[in-house]
């Protein structure tokens, strides 16, 4: 069977990412593709790599026809998209890429974002789309939601360890080093090549970055107690990837061994031998999560690194997967595409 | 039906290549891979990208038994190939992706490569792998010889314009724009990271580059005429990609229609409206070569550009492509993933 | 002594790099800085690189007295120059930055730039900044207008030759590759980080490049007869650097010696050793121009490359020399620093 | 007056980098250049960016006449440096490069080089090259020890911290992303641009780099106990430049006053306004190193971040600044060229 899927906000990149991996899948077809900026061009206009794949031109989000679609994507800006969504039929499968619906709690959601959520219901009927962790929850949800690309790397690092107890949950140092694209196809100085080639820099330091509301949502749920994390993300040269290197107390044999039995089953968490450490690199383009665990001469503290791509595992290739839960393909459908190396 | 293949070389980038682009093809299956200086490691160590993938070991290429492979591919350096292959069995099908057995004529090879050929009979029953314009002789060929990188994008350029005779075969210049993967994985200076990044400078200059010796051969075939173009390329800080910007003399119009309908119906050759140019980032990761035209403002002049991925189109794509054809699989298997971008 | 000097649009790249090099100039002192859309900021603030230095305020153009100026150097935009400058003291030395007086021709500059000049009666007065060129009507003129960076790097290429009449003046490509900061700090899709990196592509191709119609006025200029050049820009993920690879008919030798010849003295302008060709990485960040000459195995065809830095000799340090002569200083004052590398 | 400089291992970065500066230095000129494996070229061939400069050809150590040399850098590798410096006149002053007398005691150099120190009285004789910490030792030292480049940016974020009692010395955790250069010219694959560009990634990690030794022997000092960092550095696609982020207890705004009080007549060390933080590309090419603190939203907590160069600040711009001091220059002589941005 072949399922029929529209996009929403087809024009940045993890729209295009979306259609990238969706070229390959071997049942899905897109069938809607809106844009409103560029509404009126075609893909090949807005994004020539993607000129070879026979594609709907780009419209405005109320031009598409929802009736035959199975399952929409929506990769549009914060905001926008809970006011979009809201006005789309509510018996539609959605999977969002926002920052929309990640938060269950108004209060934290207006916390991190500063104004009050317009669609308090279906902020309610989301589901967190970290797909290993809520696997049954997306298989039958309507509306899920995709996770921040940050947030995802820290909670494959740290989850199965907070929920068996192995390291010390109030202290956790979570570096993160990440590429551009994470920040969207936006037009400010700081994205420049000329700002950021041949540069490296700390953003969002301090705990005022949105994914903290994530992380303190997800492990507080994990732990069964208030946890807090430090958090300060920084911007490397690179197109794509995040690094996160994670600071933690606990034996590091331990803590790889949990790991290594939490993500046995799993075909796209890849944990390495002990002593190991990933690379951007080597999961650049792909739905994998390469993770390792080193010990620190220091007894009783370990370093957990986290690498992955951000618009592939991050946020596109999460909302297929999770998609491909909704609609009952095969979960790893269209996502077995191998890193680009090098 | 699935084609077992083997890959000789399986070290080096083109060899990975080749592996990255198995990994999703939908009839090959990679039953022995060879990699004499790595010989007893696993590829995850050798290539981590590919950590995810069930990989035979490296071995020696004397372990490797031929005996059920359908086809080999040989990703070995230049020299080392002819005596690799000769020493192999006579009826295996072989797609080398080295410069070994591109120059038909032995005068032609000693010349470019400074020493008699090795294995002259092979050199003569080898068939030129450029896939679109040698498909026949392909599909019944026992050994095809890859092309060069920067080769093929020069010649999807300019075959069909020399066929047809639209523009003047004394006057071409080809202006060559290389990413650093296409000299593979060696350990020298100017691959720096350091002696590359923020850099660009010609190489190979002045008519001594060796991807001449096939440009000659084949544009004086095309041709039926004697052709020298001038050729200079350059090496730019990316990974992977060429861009061949080709000066001409013919009319602009005239050379589009002219690509525009060798190619049209070829799936991975794309011709660009007139007056479009392509970049090397549209095509990055993929199997497709952009070409655009475009008129000069003096009148009769005009400038062909090629963009293309080298490893890929320029490689190993093209490799399986030809294997696709030598099995009887269909040619375009493995081969339809979109390009990686941003 | 110690010059007074003010720079306009100091909140730009050349703007920026104008301090850079000012900052270890001997007798050269910054004393007003404007900057509109920045205006009230600090430099340290716009560009951090700079904190280290004491220096003025970034002001409205209005609010600086050039009472006890001694020159200005102007790095505002295209358009807007002209109108800022028609309206300063007429007794100000000025070094332009922009393109807006590098026309003489009222109708040439109409043809390029798409509408009437604002200020004719100073474009009459405008003398060209190619200091090696027109060092003595530098030293005397009140308005130097900087050339630019592309235009630069091909006449250091090709003035010489095409003076002695050593090259066809009816047969010259220049393929120009162009690091991203040439386009200065606008907020543009295609200079984003994600859009440009691992890429590489054409701009302005085919006979509509702007600097065109300063080779079309000095070529002309320089051979005594009409001079029509082939000119295609690329753009490559570096942030610094021109490579200009210009083919030409002629006897290579020759051309190695008229360039080695005219350059003899020229401390900035250095011409390698014959066969020897430059690399953006060499010169980078510094006022030097490295050339190279090598044969191609056809015999008469030669080619020339050229390297420079775009925001330094290409602009900046131009302009610095320029004012050095205009002020009656050491010509090389301020610009010894050596590139850097790696 | 007019110092008489050699350089040691003059075809390696550090040994480019100390020329490049020289080149500007009001009162230094190079005499002697030794370059054991290039012994008889010329540095414009080894560095064609320096081809500029008049210089003494590249020679075997033993060749050079160090008779009328005041200062002699060594940039050799590690462990030769120990035993050329052995065979030197014993009343040369000596700065040296290399990490082979940056640890006092025996049995630390033998802990972390894995080997017995060859010149243990040569050991005990060098002071550390920490210039603004060590500034009254180095103004009468024969021969200085240059610090680690991590080692460098790690101490100025923390030893007036230590020194003070500020924070908690056993908790303290520095995250450190270099840039390429740092590991040298060496021919090693991981440092290839294909296997670096677009990547990241963690090396010796987990308490077993180096300039771990340095730490340990420098903050145990300061602090008057023993203190053990935690030390994560990660290799980023950036040809140079240090970002050390440090996560510290301690109240955010004593830590800044700290710092600040510090570094308040420091030329070269500037403290950044509270909750700014800095970036590599501000640093770029220079002798600063700029520092930044923030709070965390945890109380208690702290992050420093101190970012620079690691060819000037780090190792050969130090080397300088020590050099003026042992020769009674000025500190800042010819090294007060401005960061190179973008």
């Amino acid at each position: 069977m072949s399922y029929r899927v529209a996009i929403l906000g087809a024009s940045g990149y993890t729209g295009a990412e979306l259609v990238r991996l969706i070229a390959t899948h071997p049942n899905m077809e897109i069938v809607g593709l809106s844009g409103d900026r560029k509404a009126g061009m075609a893909m090949a206009e807005v994004f020539p790599f993607l000129r070879h794949l026979e594609l709907p031109r780009l419209v405005r989000v109320e031009e598409l026809d929802f009736s035959s679609v199975h399952l929409c994507f929506c990769a549009l800006p914060h905001g926008t998209s809970q006011e979009v969504i809201a006005a789309l039929p509510r018996d539609l499968r959605i999977v969002d890429l926002s920052a929309d619906f990640r938060l269950s709690d108004p209060a934290d959601y207006e916390k991190w974002y500063g104004r009050p959520h317009a669609a308090p219901d279906l902020q309610k009927e989301a589901v967190y789309g970290l797909t290993e962790f809520y696997r049954e929850e997306i298989e039958t949800a309507r509306l899920v939601a995709g996770t921040g690309c940050n947030a995802a790397a820290g909670q494959y690092a740290l989850r199965p360890l907070l929920a068996e107890g192995v390291i010390d949950p109030d202290e956790i140092v979570i570096d993160l080093k990440a590429g551009v694209s994470g920040a969207g196809r936006a037009l400010r100085e700081n994205l420049l090549h000329a700002e950021l080639s041949e540069g490296a820099h700390p953003y969002s330091a301090g705990g005022v970055h949105r994914h903290l509301g994530e992380f303190d949502q997800e492990f507080s749920k994990v732990a069964g107690r208030p946890v807090r994390v430090q958090f300060t993300p920084h911007l490397i040269p690179a197109n794509r990837g995040i690094l996160a290197t994670v600071y933690l107390r606990g034996e590091p044999r331990e803590i790889h061994a949990c790991l290594a039995r939490a993500y046995e089953d799993e075909v796209f968490l890849e944990v390495l031998p002990f002593g190991e450490l990933p690379s951007i690199r080597h999961v650049r383009g792909s739905n994998f999560c390469h993770l390792g665990v080193i010990g620190d001469r220091i007894p009783g503290r370990a370093v957990v690194v986290a690498a992955m791509d951000n618009l592939t595992k991050g946020s596109s290739g999460q909302a297929i997967q999770n998609a491909n839960l909704m609609l009952g393909a095969e979960e790893t459908a269209g996502l077995m595409v191998a890193p680009v190396f090098p």
